[in-house]
């Protein structure tokens, strides 16, 4: 080893910026004494578990313990054939996911499309590093997830960012994906419903996407984690529906939709009706790969088909509203803040891009700045924008229970005004 | 993209002969007319879950259902910082995990020292991936566990093979290590207790790799997932009690010793006493490749302190006993089988190497003719010695109920009489 064991270790870290990691830093950023009668409310993180009006359906808890007390899961997950009995019921689990998202497709996905992952997360890792390969760049919209920039980075991806464009609803700018592309551009990747955003794309953007994709002759990776979770205009539409222009490579979970996403099952799927990743060498390539990853628990993917057979609509129906009432609180509450302004009411999602006046605040440089001194002064977490690729914003997840959503912005309000140029109460 | 989607999207497979891989083309080969009476035994895979005898404990499985029902733990497992109760709930379980660990050990791990991976297989991945780069080569045993050279393939690392020694009780060739290591040599792995040859390493010998890898400056990853599972001459000694020699990163799962693969729990560790590892931009890196894993479960990560603390030895020692027990019937059923032999008796781990002598069977052209004819005519499943990189020789898998162990080594002895160049009864 060229430099000792360590030096050696050293190399290549990925300088970007992640999500947990910035949060982490607010977090600790908190720890004063003039705080520790407020409790901490954080409107950063996309994981509405924290609070008990999203709570997860007791039909997702009594599958998982069912299938862990059957004592017939506890072994590995199997892969194609295996024994007899194991491979027919944990078969199942593909076919039952290929079934749940073929209701809103056109055509049929077959249990062969579907690969089970340690959550969505997983499931990025698994699309960037099947296309990655020497010169290879892909396309991702700006803001975004910034998972997909340091997976990338880890497998030797060149980014290239195409801007989503708040006054079309953050519609992706197709004229810069087409600049942007080149001979060794593997795929575009749009989050659907919105994060960071709260956009739901229409059907004909979305078919534009997949136009602009075959013209250019690369994948989609439609990463739909917030998938069914709209409530605006428009509805969900799986960028899958498009599979005949294009292949799709769509990413979900039951993270958000069913509130576990501490329970890491996601899935990998080919939609993709022409069937050019049915192809021996791609499909042995992509098994060969989760040969090397660790997966889900065998147990919480055999009580799947019963998540998905068994969910009552009102359980969905419920979370749609408390969303749509949380987004509402959050855009009529941000009104009554001039520093801050949101050019597009969230429809969908968890989250919604906010826009930073800092010409109205006197001694805030920046949006990290900004969320700084909210955390130490108001307890209060916000991701600042750079964090998601968008300097000056600050995304505001409403995932969050209604009274610690308007707490929260009370200290919000308190705090711009405190900081406000003209010491003007708004 | 140079050659379409598609095109691009089939480079570079790696070619690596996996276990699953093999046994499925096995178990396909057997579906066959003549046998639809015969239940199927397999001898291959490392997975003992399918015997009634190799049950978890009581204590495992209410530990997980109460992390489930407690309601605390859906959302996303934190890294570091996350709100002060659940941090502090969590931190628990890496807390957990270094002190179980460090009972073994002359010093004392830190929780900071633990990664919680998703199975042994994860932390492999990260083992490799984070010592991966430009013109780097590991040194990997022969025989071996074959995901770390398909894991190496997906990562780029050259891999270069140390054989151990059948007639040293498959002790490393220290000799071989320092031959092959130059200064683009990372590290060496030891699988101990050994997975496929069943041997337990004595402190003596795991001192000398030690002192071996520190002279060549290259760190040791020791696979320990057959960790405790020990019941011959040599106790289980952790490579992590040489780290003040060398920096060990070591590598463990709850799979084996508490009988729940599919539970997908497992660690990568830094068992480095003088703190290389502690280096920020080291930790920082390993942190971010963590951000881009799935991990396992929450719940289940919240169940392991309870799981540590409170599993029976009755529990560890049954289980000992019944390997012990199912060990003996492996070696003593094979000597009644003149081609093949047992070079060395099984100490620990769940699998031993039979060595096959050709020359004594009559239409048998290699392990592998051997493995699908044996599938074929008895239904019986065992991994041929050239899917971990040994030609002409058996895996055998021995954590089997008694009775179906028995059963198996009888068709064994059936297949082998009947292909035996004399066709004697043996």
């Amino acid at each position: 080893m060229e430099n000792g064991a360590v030096n050696g270790y050293e190399m290549e870290t990925p300088k970007n910026i992640t999500i947990k990691g910035i949060l982490s830093l607010l977090m600790e950023s908190i720890d004063d004494d003039k705080n520790h009668s407020r409790s901490v409310i954080s409107l950063g993180m996309g994981d509405p578990t924290a609070h008990s009006c999203f709570h997860t359906t007791h039909v997702a808890q009594e599958a998982v313990i069912d299938a862990l007390q059957s004592d017939k899961f506890n072994g590995y997950a199997p892969t194609v054939g295996l024994p007899q009995t194991r491979r027919n019921e944990l078969h199942v689990v593909h076919w039952a996911i290929a079934e749940y998202l073929s209701c809103d497709l056109p055509y049929k996905l077959s249990s062969d499309d579907v690969f089970i992952t340690s959550g969505c997360t997983q499931a990025i890792d698994v699309a960037l590093t099947m296309l990655a390969r020497p010169r290879a760049n892909i396309l991702l919209p700006r803001p975004g997830f910034p998972i997909y920039e340091l997976c990338a980075a880890f497998r030797s991806l060149e980014v290239r960012h195409f801007d989503l464009l708040p006054e079309k609803g953050f519609e992706a700018d197709l004229d810069a994906i087409s600049a942007l592309a080149d001979q060794n551009t593997v795929a575009l990747v749009i989050i659907n419903p919105g994060n960071p955003c709260g956009n739901v794309y229409s059907y004909q953007h979305l078919k534009k996407i997949a136009e602009t994709a075959e013209k250019l002759k690369i994948l989609v990776i439609a990463d739909e984690v917030y998938g069914h979770l709209a409530f605006g205009r428009n509805p969900f539409v799986p960028m899958g529906s498009f599979g005949s222009i294009v292949p799709v490579l769509t990413l979900g979970s039951l993270s958000k939709r069913w509130m576990v996403p501490g329970w890491r099952l996601g899935w990998f799927v080919t939609s993709d009706p022409s069937g050019m990743f049915r192809n021996p060498k791609v499909v042995e390539r992509i098994k060969k790969y989760f040969d090397i990853l660790g997966g889900p628990a065998t147990f919480i993917q055999a009580a799947v088909p019963g998540i998905l057979e068994q969910t009552d609509e009102v359980f969905f129906k419920r979370t749609i509203n408390i969303l749509k009432q949380t987004s509402d609180i959050c855009c009529d509450r941000i009104k009554e803040i001039p520093c801050i302004s949101c050019p597009h009411k969230p429809e969908g999602s968890m989250a919604v891009m906010m826009k930073l006046n800092l010409l109205l605040l006197e001694d805030i440089s920046d949006d990290i700045d900004f969320c700084f001194k909210l955390a130490r002064e108001e307890s209060v977490i916000i991701l600042p924008g750079t964090a998601v690729g968008l300097k000056n914003w600050l995304r505001v997840t409403f995932a969050v229970d209604p009274v610690s959503l308007e707490e929260a912005l009370g200290r919000v309000k308190s705090f711009c005004q405190r900081h406000s140029k003209q010491r003007e109460r708004c």
